[in-house]
């Protein structure tokens, strides 16, 4: 039974694309569960843990959009054909993806994901911290699996160096983010960029990375790659963030969740540097209050709109996409199909 | 500067053996600190609180034993006669141990480590996880000097195997004991062997075994150290065991810390086994009341000691001690004072 074909974030992945997006979900899936199996009795029931979180249980409606472990094996198809042989980098940056968020969910002290309890919620948070932690671990194991299938012990470590570079990445991305909201040191639209380079961009740039890395020598391809997912990285969060204020207005009676969260996203610090004297200082009074009351929200985003926050923003993702599809254009060793493929994921992005 | 000889646990390494101890200390966190330092303005708190739980910021009456790191370059040393070149397999050990201890420290609830404050209780259960997590990323990061110095890839993925199968093998016996104190699986005395050999032998053999690794091709040799380590790491940690009962017996008016902590250690588990039936029901009352006082703790320890559990445990210690030595004995590729200086190290660690 091959899965439907998927959504990834804003864009839905249709089947008349050349690689079946469903297959490289399957694969992807099935490359996971071959970390994530119990061996013992007495260990079962934290890999059941790690299959409900990744989704990978009996319920099958609260799985992650795989948005890495795909482009990861998309980039490695263009240059190679068959997108097979990457799945074990596949499932590694799936599982890396999917610790940081185990570990997010504590720290932001979030109860639901993916319409789901979340683990520590369930199993408290110790066990949840040293699930995350067997995630981390289990997403190295996964990386192992190259070398059984053929992969130069030269390569293998290469990838293993881009991968563990990354994780440090990502834990320092989330160290700014977590400083910042203690107000250690605020938050500035120029750190913000510093952060989501390290927490957002840099895991899907290793992913595109990885896949070329796996399927040429080629370093000035391989450089090109990290380009491409570095730009369309940025392009995400961009969106995302976006998506976060003004992404329910097609939704009537939804409020923008990172307006009620006083989450400090890109529009919002734009605010803070560009809105006028007295708009800075409302928007200050709004967002050290509690949970803001449903006009303070309408307040909060009439300054940023005021401010230009959102034509920020929206300017700021656009030139990071076109970024990325220019990286994307001067890779000649790209396929027609396959760059029309990734192309069309890339401008799905930008939908806010 | 050289620092004084080490305390290793329970025993004095002095200064009359081979190698000196002061200056593998030395070596291992100068190792480590090349790659615990900050690079950017945006992330050296972080860095900084890394060398905090480590102790190796500007005090420095707080380090740890750092046994792991000098029982890998003392395998290593014993085979190749030096150790500088197993030195970033010897930091990434400290590094992965040192993780878990940050994230232990949060699990368990503790507030203080070798006599200061954890890191949660200064910066916040979310800062201190995340900082968890980019110790673990930075103790593979150390591994990757391995290539710098001259070792083969082959080898150096080889030794990130057994690094990733043995921080797996971690965090599954942590889950065991977090389980078990949840109730969901009540610890019994297999079930706690089964749960050291993965929380602390597992982390030793393997640190041994990393160095025999690195200096041998012998897989005889090696299967010979992996086993040593094994047997000592249980040793260990039965030693620990008696400690935490019985340890402050010398010092008066201390209290069992285990006892006081409700820790469910081998002499306990085998007095809810082997007590007699009065003694169990005595035993599970005080263990599921709040803070014992020091009447409790006194009823608690007569009743370990009236059920064997004293002399129980001594003997599993003793008895893993004595494999230890068997296995160091067998290996003919040990020189005679690398030998004498691993067995001075093992038999002072049984004191209980």
């Amino acid at each position: 039974m091959r899965p439907e074909p998927v959504h990834c974030g804003a864009m839905t992945v249709t089947s008349n694309l050349d690689l079946d997006m469903g297959v490289l979900l399957a694969d992807t899936e099935a490359e996971i569960l071959r970390v994530v199996r119990d061996h013992d009795a007495s260990t079962a029931g934290v890999y059941e843990m790690i299959r409900y979180h990744l989704g990978l249980d009996s319920s099958d409606n609260a799985r992650g959009k795989r948005i890495r472990p795909l482009l990861g094996l998309l980039a490695y198809a263009s240059i190679a054909g068959d997108h097979r042989a990457a799945l074990p980098g596949a499932a590694a940056v799936e599982l890396g993806h999917n610790f940081s968020l185990v570990h997010d969910d504590i720290e932001d002290g979030d109860t639901e994901r993916r319409h789901r309890a979340t683990l520590w919620t369930i199993h408290g948070v110790p066990q949840a911290i040293n699930t995350g932690d067997l995630i981390f671990s289990l997403s190295r194991i996964a990386l192992h699996r190259l070398t059984d299938l053929g992969f130069s012990d030269a390569k293998v470590l290469r990838l293993m160096r881009l991968y563990d570079e990354t994780c440090v990445l990502l834990c320092e991305g989330q160290y700014i983010d977590i400083a910042s909201s203690a107000s250690d040191a605020p938050m500035t639209v120029d750190l913000y960029f510093d952060m989501i380079g390290r927490k957002t961009a840099a895991l899907i740039s290793a992913s595109i990375e990885a896949g070329a890395l796996l399927a040429t020598d080629d370093e000035d391809v391989i450089a090109g790659y990290r380009r491409f997912g570095w730009a369309l990285g940025l392009a995400f969060q961009l969106n995302d963030d976006l998506l976060g204020i003004w992404g329910q207005e097609r939704q009537t009676g939804k409020v923008p969740t990172d307006v009620v969260r006083h989450k400090k996203t890109l529009p919002v610090l734009y605010a803070f540097e560009h809105a006028t004297p007295a708009d800075r200082d409302r928007l200050a009074v709004l967002y050290t209050a509690g949970d803001p009351a449903s006009t303070d929200v309408t307040e909060i985003v009439a300054i940023l709109e005021r401010s230009g926050a959102r034509e920020f923003t929206r300017a700021e993702a656009i030139r990071h996409r076109d970024e990325a599809l220019a990286e994307l254009d001067a890779l000649t060793v790209v396929g027609a199909d396959s760059r029309e493929q990734l192309r069309g994921i890339i401008i799905g992005v930008i939908s806010a």
